[in-house]
């Protein structure tokens, strides 16, 4: 029997100048003022937080209903031209990047929170709400939906790169978080991937082949979460070691213990320092671990009191515990803002961005053999960590204006990529593929893996429309 | 531009005796006696433990390896013949059933834990061990797997089925469980599906689409799984209620306090005297909830109380604890065998299984809505009830010699599954759909969805190799 083509259609260059005369034509007779095609909006719109190049999208539209999304992606199939879903642009890999061109199609105007059901621990959103306005909305009703990478990032983009964060230990990913997508497909029609019950065994998960597709395989239009009940209790702390390997182990043992934390993040002692000069914390520059643990007010006392056995045994202390809110507050919110904290060491420099994650198990090994690198190569590269899971950040901060700093980074984060993934881990724990991790795919997963990937694409999205360029470079 | 050919191939009737006899030749020159070809034993693997009618493959292989699947399915590909994957038989769908005939593979020599590694609370497995076997094997470890479902299940049917049970509420369900798979493709191509990172962003998530895959779309031959460790105090109980309504109210408030219950398990009034009957527990015959509390000894005191005051303001109570490990196996080990415990309540007859699960707040209005259908149509139906997920079973027990009853009992099955999936969940929380819960895929995802999925399948295996006829009909 003849086998199906599956190959994924290949895009050469940009769209032709009349191609996006005539896209650009219905394009805003479609959709009037919601419709750009200036050129600051859409720079940036192919704007990353990144050292990547900008590479605009012909036009920008935006958003406000499913009967857009379904317009547009039909508009962009007769014109042959890509669509790229754009949420706030905090994507660290280049994902709202257009390389061929084509329709940014920007969500935020989609911020509509459709529902909270309280009693089933979940809620209903459209894409272009932000964790942070969620949890405003959620702010009197007990929940709160604890999903937190740095930037405060729409719930649509974080679903499409798989996102998580400091909570992910004990809370999980937008992997375990997402409950159903509302999503539209290649030929225009809307469909949900799932229900709203706890569990099914009802076919293919679809849900899961939607998160963390990078907008590649359709449109997110509307996201199910789970939420989580508020803790009655909360206990944050800093504490200090003496170097990374007692970090690392007292890690591993937390975790291996079966404690509950819900955060366990390390930061390097160049790290301590960044966030020192940024927002003034006074800690002891040596590395730390930042812990906080939710529960009951007996439970968490338990908790940091076992942590705290758990630190002394490897040499660690000088715990500063944080009880008042405003206190962890302040401190998150630098954890959070670690991306602009680590500009702060040297200015005007940019910071690469790396995302490996690897088993626990070989986490101490993976840090010390990556500081070794670091120290030989040169680089400026502090290290941050949600290493409870065993994912860690080494930002290299590039002189942009120096080739060869950004070829040794370049060369860095290459090898830090291929250490993770010889010690069976990963290159991309959290930011996803978009462009500048697609050499790592086959390393990581095998030719015959990547291959199922591209025939689930090309069965999904035959006219390669939606955000080509990612993920495997077609 | 053309697009693939992806509707899945059709396959109409049995393979032809010819066909049959040039298949079993090559088998038995490849496996010797690996392979038979006895009616008996091929009957055995067409068997389920339902009322389903047995449809047996045309020959049985025992796998022992990796590649004895892989030339497996490479003969099948060559003769056209389906391959039916085979664990130790105990779904309750008819997945293991051969509509189309073929070859079952079964995977119950394939039973080697390959690794175990404590440090990053995972396993490696072949696909034929048991969930008593991994538990067993890990029993000085300080760690256990805490899926359970009804029967000692393989890992490899579990991950097909997306199975659970009673430790859902707190430990998750296979989806949450299945950290990578290894897979032997349609063209006998073996892969991994993921690495041991606890988390990725790297690419689509082929672990997820083969979890709940129903043995469709590849063979898995390797089962990566977290596991969990032993909690220090475990409390278990079971308390009764004046009503239906009342246990339902309190499973609610308890998932929705946040108390982070192991297990909430529910069982009416009949199946409370069958379990009685069965097991000789001595229960008080009222609606009743089994709960079991993991934590520290501190925690587990706390969470008992709660839960203990959640039940007192709903009316119920008569608690009777079960402190002694012996106490409490003796207790989950009734329920587990619920399955055989409900056919004591009438000798001869078989359980029809329905699966349905809703969201939680729906779940009282689903059950009453239920009970109220049973009573009209004079049926005999306990129901047990994995109601901390919305999940519960109701099991008509069902006279096989009398049309009319099977009849009633399909009709009432339909009806409640479409009640389930009015209310916003689904025909099957964990026992997937293989051939009976065909029909309400469309009504559960709608058509556009179910053709995604059909693309996946057309995709993946396009000759329609792998366990033709279940999830959807073809």
């Amino acid at each position: 029997m003849a086998e199906p083509s599956l190959s994924v259609r290949k895009r050469e260059g940009r769209l032709a100048p009349e191609t996006v005369a005539a896209l650009n034509a219905d394009l805003a007779a479609r959709f009037g003022n919601s419709f750009t095609a200036s050129e600051a909006i859409r720079r940036q719109h192919g704007h990353t937080l990144t050292w990547l190049e900008n590479q605009p999208p012909d036009a920008v539209v935006f958003a406000e209903t499913r009967d857009d999304v379904v317009d547009l992606v039909t508009l962009c199939a007769k014109h042959d031209a890509p669509i790229i879903p754009f949420g706030v642009g905090s994507s660290l890999e280049g994902h709202v990047n257009a390389p061929h061109g084509g329709v940014s199609l920007d969500c935020s105007r989609m911020n509509a929170i459709l529902a909270v059901n309280a009693e089933d621990l979940d809620c209903v959103v459209e894409p272009g709400v932000t964790r942070t306005q969620l949890n405003a909305f959620l702010h009197d009703s007990g929940l709160f939906f604890p999903i937190d990478p740095g930037a405060d990032a729409t719930l649509g983009g974080m679903a499409s790169t798989r996102a998580s964060g400091t909570n992910a230990v004990r809370y999980g990913t937008m992997k375990e978080l997402v409950l159903s997508l509302g999503v539209v497909t290649a030929d225009g029609t809307f469909l949900r991937t799932g229900t709203r019950a706890k569990k099914s065994s009802a076919g293919y998960d679809l849900t899961h082949l939607f998160v963390g597709a990078e907008g590649t395989l359709g449109v997110i239009v509307e996201v199910t979460l789970k939420l989580a009940g508020l803790p009655e209790a909360v206990s944050a702390a800093t504490c200090s070691f003496p170097d990374v390997h007692s970090a690392c182990s007292t890690t591993i043992e937390t975790i291996q213990s079966g404690l509950p934390s819900a955060r366990i993040e390390r930061l390097d002692t160049l790290s301590v320092r960044a966030f020192n000069i940024y927002a003034h914390l006074g800690l002891p520059e040596t590395p730390m671990l930042l812990v906080e643990f939710h529960g009951t007010e007996s439970g968490v006392a338990e908790q940091a009191q076992r942590f705290g056995e758990i630190v002394a045994e490897n040499g660690g202390g000088n715990f500063i515990w944080a009880t008042k809110p405003e206190e962890r507050t302040k401190l998150w919110k630098a954890r959070h803002e670690g991306f602009f904290a680590q500009m702060a060491l040297r200015p005007g420099a940019r910071p690469f961005a790396t995302d490996t994650c690897v088993p626990i198990s070989r986490l101490a090994d993976c840090v010390e053999e990556t500081l070794a690198d670091i120290a030989a190569s040169g680089l400026v590269a502090p290290i941050v960590g949600h290493v409870g899971d065993g994912n860690f950040h080494v930002s290299p901060l590039v002189d942009m204006t120096n080739p060869k700093e950004i070829e040794a980074a370049e060369a860095f984060a290459s090898r830090l990529a291929h250490r993770a993934i010889a010690m069976g881990g990963t290159c991309t724990g959290e930011h996803g593929v978009g462009q500048k991790k697609i050499p790592y795919m086959e390393d990581e997963h095998g030719t015959a893996a990547v291959d199922l990937m591209r025939r689930i694409k090309a069965a999904f999205d035959p006219q390669n429309l939606f955000n080509p360029g990612k993920v495997f470079a077609v």
